[in-house]
């Protein structure tokens, strides 16, 4: 095994089994089979130490001056027991699929849990979405998640990959504090019953009430519908609440994070949080 | 003037002038030149027409089957005195940057206004944003000014185009109903003191209050910094009232536009509307 001149891994050929096993994270298949999950840049991997979370593997590119937070996370990556690697920018470009790549890419395991395994006891909101598409919408609502002191966010049918590079970028770190879940819709309802929890959906439905009237007991379960349809009726049927917000202007409906976190914002201060 | 089988001016070759001027309008710098911009999609453009615009050009794809929408807004742009131009959907492409184009792209005047000829009085909140510089971001935060009922959103300084492809699609409609306005920040402020208004920014500094405690004038003016850096220090000491939202997680930020739209329902909310 090489070294360079700081003790670290070296590897400089694109075909090391390493290199190829991280590059492979970038496609979902592998990251599922894997249970791993790749995160870039200094300011990600920062907020995930700052979390408590440091990677299993590190890369970093060695003929680059390096960051002085760089050389700290090097150095608690080490201590945690994690391997560093120093490798070349052009590596880090096709790890991280840019030609202007960050400095810093972390292999990380997720933490996807079982419905079973969710203390829904733990956090007063939990976020529920479905179907949700595009990742710069769920890393937002994971952030939002994060902010209101969430327990997590229960992903319900075909939404995007929560451990995409690119909703990891959008969650600024929330992909390491909040619990991510993923199930099928009558999976998730059986467990919701199984104990206590409230329902809240945001719906144009008739019968929908102004989202300021609700009490929303602790704990409460925002659910937030795929972009462009919203949330399916049947799965409105089984809402506890439907709430709808003021909607003023020509459009009938917000950004679905947007909707998900002035929700989020009412049922804090609702239940006295904040 | 070649037509086709609808008596549409007919248009197949890619280096037509008509061609080559909608082409250049997915430049930033044409855009503000000619003060028009581009729109894709039967989606998008039928929220223009139901905001009561209609494209001054619009350009379908004479070799696909239309969809009946597509017709009602070809016969409703024929109406209001615009043109209709056949074209390829490899043209459309062209215009586009995409492979798979939309069927339909029009041409709309921008609406971008000099704050002189803002009326204030004409809503109840405006949003301002500062280096705002994620298109996606911007366009969301157009779309919650439409959903509050906000009169417009004033650009700060160097912000992403609002008349990018990227904002339009993003504002969901809302950059056809929203009032666009850029100014520097001296001006904005002058302008801003030559009558009513109260200037709220989001701050992390001392002496912010609780965002649920002020009360909100109308007009109330809700002001929000670079998604990365925030507000600057001296930009916030001109603001009537700095306040922060709950953060109970590990970071100390939501994204721009969530931060946004979480203070402009709590504003509509203390201003009784809604």
């Amino acid at each position: 095994m090489d070294l360079n001149a700081c003790g670290h891994r070296l590897i400089q050929s694109a075909s090391n089994p390493v290199i190829k096993r991280a590059k492979s994270l970038r496609d979902k298949k592998y990251r599922r089979l894997e249970g791993h999950f790749l995160a870039e840049g200094l300011r990600i991997l920062a907020e995930a130490r700052d979390a408590g979370v440091l990677p299993q593997q590190l890369f970093y590119a060695d003929d680059r001056e390096p960051h002085p937070l760089s050389e700290a996370l090097i150095a608690a990556t080490m201590a945690s027991g994690g391997e560093v690697i120093a490798t070349s920018t052009d590596i880090l470009a096709r790890l991280s699929g840019k030609d202007n790549p960050q400095t810093l890419i972390g292999i990380y395991p997720d933490q996807l849990r079982e419905l079973i395994h969710i203390d829904r006891a733990s956090a007063p909101i939990w976020l529920v979405v479905q179907a949700m598409r595009d990742p710069g919408n769920l890393g937002t609502i994971m952030r939002t998640g994060d902010a209101v002191g969430a327990g997590g966010v229960i992903l319900i049918d075909d939404c995007v990959d929560p451990f995409s590079v690119e909703t990891v970028r959008a969650s600024m770190g929330a992909i390491f504090t909040q619990v991510i879940a993923t199930a099928r819709w009558p999976d998730f309802i059986a467990w919701l019953r199984g104990g206590p929890g409230t329902l809240v959906g945001t719906s144009l439905a008739q019968g929908s009430v102004d989202y300021r009237q609700p009490d929303y007991p602790v704990p409460t379960f925002i659910v937030t519908g795929n972009e462009a349809r919203g949330l399916p009726p049947e799965y409105e049927a089984e809402c506890d609440i439907l709430v709808k917000m003021p909607m003023l202007g020509r459009a009938d409906s917000l950004n679905a994070a947007v909707a998900t976190a002035v929700m989020a914002y009412q049922v804090l201060d609702k239940q006295g949080g904040g």
